[in-house]
């Protein structure tokens, strides 16, 4: 149940089909996910959002492919978006992320979920070595 | 400004001296952190806290080391959990993590935080072909 | 599923028929939406929440309806609630917001989204500009 | 820093003093916390706010005083509200939470946002049984 | 929808069936719940999290069973965690929470949220009589 | 305390002195608000996330700039960036926001917090008069 109506035939809209295809050429199939499809209720939306997540993610950076698609499940996780988690799992699987892998990721973030809720409750002050604007603490 | 007070002498306690030796030899400095100086005031949560983070975090795992700490940077920021985000920062920088792999997490953080908030707000059903319990679709 | 029982014949309780009185009268409709039906299990806490929510959303404040569902919604989005999501999309929407303007609060929310955590994650010192305690910031 | 100015005086409008003399008397103390000097900025707000959690907390309930303090800190901690962690983990200890329980209470805290994070990744299917609607599961 | 597969016989691991029998025999009932039977994926995992579960939530404590688990509900809400909240609701409930506690506990936590939203608004500076590492506040 | 450092001399780098510049003539003051400074750091991610505020912010569309202010600040409340609330806090107070208003939307976000508890507390069923893809239900 979507808050956005579904749109009939969304490629009529010239912006829609744009995106369509460099979503359909860039992972060799014709399959285009939900997220697409209802965003294409607001084109000027569509590009906006496919051409971020494209630069970032889609597009060879510094950090490799699988390890940013596992970085965004743990925001998603945190997060609780549900269909962050299950589309950016699934991307992370065909980066090759495997079953031990993806174990392990949910070992970390939910470690993380564990101290962040015990260091919120402590109100602990932070170290001063890690104040990045002070430089004699990291030579 | 903290919820517990800092243990004065924490190492009296033998069950805590175990920890920050630890503590100390792993990271082959006599520095201890605000964390376990404040965690001392429970010995047995101290404990348990260290014992699960060194076991995830400080050991040999499949997931190398500075994936690990910015993958847990990356949930520490969704929680907004301040003492969190600067002690792992911390540690993925000494565990090799440069400015600009640095830049490029925090984009693929907000970038997860947008399309986060946008899919919470259109609910778009999950697509089956994200179903893990559907063996065919990922042969 | 929920974590409540429904209520058999809700409205024999006279504070229950008085608030679903109430929400019928003010919205010209007879139709009671699921949260006042399942919140019946506890008629005080039923009476505190209509009573906290017609005070503040359905009488004439400074900010008008329209805009008052819409800061409900990002709130919602922010906090992963789907019940809350969709009752106030359709209450903005039935107060006057146009597929447009659906479009660009979830604009602005996911554009907070990815601020919001990439400001986090700097944890940037707050401008003294913006403390409203001094005055002569804020001629 | 707060981003709404303190009020000179506040007690020279008579509901502001109606909420303070209410407070000092209730607590046996002529200290007014932060919370409500600052939120006399808009006494029909200061009013609302005092009323819902004088109510709730500081009125003898089914729920012993303690353990309603508790609950609130473990719900501040999960937000990140840093005034209310403090303020709430002060009346737990007022109302006897003793150093043991805080830490206790700290260790269950973490323990749900570890769980929390680790189910939120599995996304696995609620158990039939946790139905409330269907009655026969919990006879 | 899970983002993981559920294993096929699960207790041919002898590490699950460790785990399985422990959680029936505490119980004193067969069911496996949904958690427990799909984080069979990973038996190390598995006992990790069980183990952490089974000595803070099913082990005679400081505070009380029924206690312990108001409070992971309370938690779980604020983390939007349906699976977390349905489990220890149900958990509440056989633990001895009655629909009056249920009631009075979602009292609490809405109470809360409402003022955690409050405050994080108005960022108030927090009280120097709730700083613990002050002595001379807390005689 | 940041992770980041601050720059020296930032505009030195012709890429952020042309978004410096563009700063400075939108809003028609010298001042630059330290979000830019810092995020100096990295010129390209500067570009991204000012350009991104820019759009949506600070350009005529459909929703008057005050809404988008304040929209923004719910978001912001709900997701604990204190850097965001103090920095939309004022761009609203700028755009036109007076105390009064400033004290409603404070009323509707902290509603808003104490429903989306209750909500995710209760997991009622969303009524299918919610979902925009039954055209029925929205004639």
């Amino acid at each position: 149940m979507s808050t956005v109506k579904l749109t009939d035939n969304p490629e009529a809209d010239p912006r829609v089909k744009v995106v369509f295809d460099e979503i359909r050429a860039l992972r060799g199939t014709d399959y285009i996910n939900n997220l697409w499809l209802y965003l294409a209720f607001d084109p000027a939306l569509l590009e906006e959002i496919w051409q971020g997540v494209r630069d970032v993610m889609t597009t060879e950076t510094l950090i490799d492919f699988k390890t940013k698609e596992m970085i965004y499940v743990a925001v998603s996780i945190a997060n609780s978006c549900q269909y962050c988690i299950h589309s950016h799992t699934a991307a992370a699987r065909s980066r090759g992320m495997s079953d031990d892998e993806h174990a392990e990721l949910l070992r970390i973030v939910s470690m993380a979920g564990r101290t962040n809720h015990l260091l919120n409750g402590l109100n602990i002050p932070v170290d001063d070595i890690y104040d990045m604007e002070n430089s004699e603490n990291h030579p």
